[in-house]
């Protein structure tokens, strides 16, 4: 199933918004521990899945890559994306992550921010970057951590008084579909276990290089204390792998 | 810390009553799992750190392994082991993971089964598996999985009527030592990340070459109902790795 939630006016909204939203990379939680596993881009070919508003591949851009390709389902996000550069070295299409389809061995770098927990089928995604990819090339991805992905709920457990008392697991080991609310709406997500996250990807020959589960910019905690409860329960999870030579 | 537990009476009677201790690897939950992580032994020189009762040691014998050394804080272990065994290739030895000390490349394999959580230096632990490994030999350890051992309680959340609701997840990121409840006593152990258990080893120059996080047993589900609620969080991980050549 391939929602396309970011076209409904609504969300669309709400998500314009967020601080990721409207203050960018630097606004995102997870940037800081993100950026650092960025491989150095010069003359390489990039393809950014999820792009959304285009954040990640105009850093790119700047990095020096010398052609970015960013994919996002939605011609909201598409468009808004467009409108944020002039670069000549960034594409944007409209598409699917599911239905990519390029020539083989055409990226040096293949990028997502949290999005591949809105793909079902991550067996079939990793085959797809593997083809994809040159021989020694990076795949970089983040998405929400199968600790934030397993209840359906994605939300604390609350005291009589409202306060947090803990972040509640539960059904953990069932890889399957999650019928979720963020922001105003229902959204369609997949729960999968990290360790299914890393094994395919070892399956198809990748080396893995690089697991975190970022702490929030300490920067960001001064400025809202709300962000110490990150540190109660893993939101993020980042994986770097290299496509074995 | 070096906390030595199971020479206390009443804690070595208890655990010597847990399905584990009876009934050997058929009796522990994530043995299946594990069991086909176990690479070919035919020859090879083994270490089985926290060998506990040895059935590990002695499984790893019947396939063939040339020598196995067994390394327990406890002497009561200790003893049992060597009593369960007349094999001249397992030799037993009373001692801290900690303080492990052979030539380098002494071993092909080195093997853990729940052990690490109690050791507080986990880089220092693997910088000595380094020395201690032969080039491409393979390190295979198990541990309390860090969604298990992130609250000090380690325990489900319960209603009012004693039924579980999930399990309580908080301090994720505070890695450092936890005094808990198992069996009959407090028992100290150290909490981890997962990306900490994952990343030091590549830091180190280690392959990762499997993760996992087992479900129970079907067998032992089937035998007994209790065991399902093991799906609703990760209870173990399983880590494979390969000294880079």
């Amino acid at each position: 199933m391939r929602q396309n939630k970011y076209d409904d006016q609504s969300f669309y909204e709400a998500y314009s918004q967020m601080p990721r939203s409207l203050e960018g990379l630097e606004g995102a939680g997870e940037w800081h521990t993100l950026k650092e596993l960025v491989p150095n881009l010069k003359g390489k070919h990039l393809l950014d899945l999820g792009c959304g508003f285009g954040w990640h591949s105009r850093y790119f851009n700047e990095q020096g890559a010398e052609h970015v390709i960013g994919i996002d389902l939605s011609a909201n996000m598409i468009q808004q994306a467009r409108q944020m550069t002039s670069a000549k070295e960034i594409e944007y299409v409209q598409g699917a992550i599911e239905d990519i389809s390029f020539k083989p061995d055409a990226f040096d770098f293949i990028f997502s921010s949290l999005a591949l927990h809105y793909v079902e089928d991550y067996k079939g995604f990793i085959s797809n970057v593997k083809n994809l990819l040159v021989s020694g090339g990076e795949l970089l991805f983040s998405v929400e951590h199968p600790v934030f992905t397993a209840r359906a709920e994605q939300d604390w457990f609350y005291d009589a008084n409202g306060q947090i008392q803990h972040w509640p697991l539960d059904h953990y080991q069932e890889e399957s579909i999650r019928s979720t609310t963020f922001l105003t709406e229902n959204v369609v997500k997949y729960h999968r276990t990290l360790s299914t996250y890393l094994n395919e990807l070892l399956f198809a020959g990748f080396v893995i290089e690089r697991v975190e589960e970022p702490k929030p910019d300490p920067k960001l905690m001064e400025q809202n204390p709300a962000y110490k409860d990150e540190l109660r329960r893993p939101m993020f999870l980042i994986i770097k792998a290299r496509l074995a030579n």
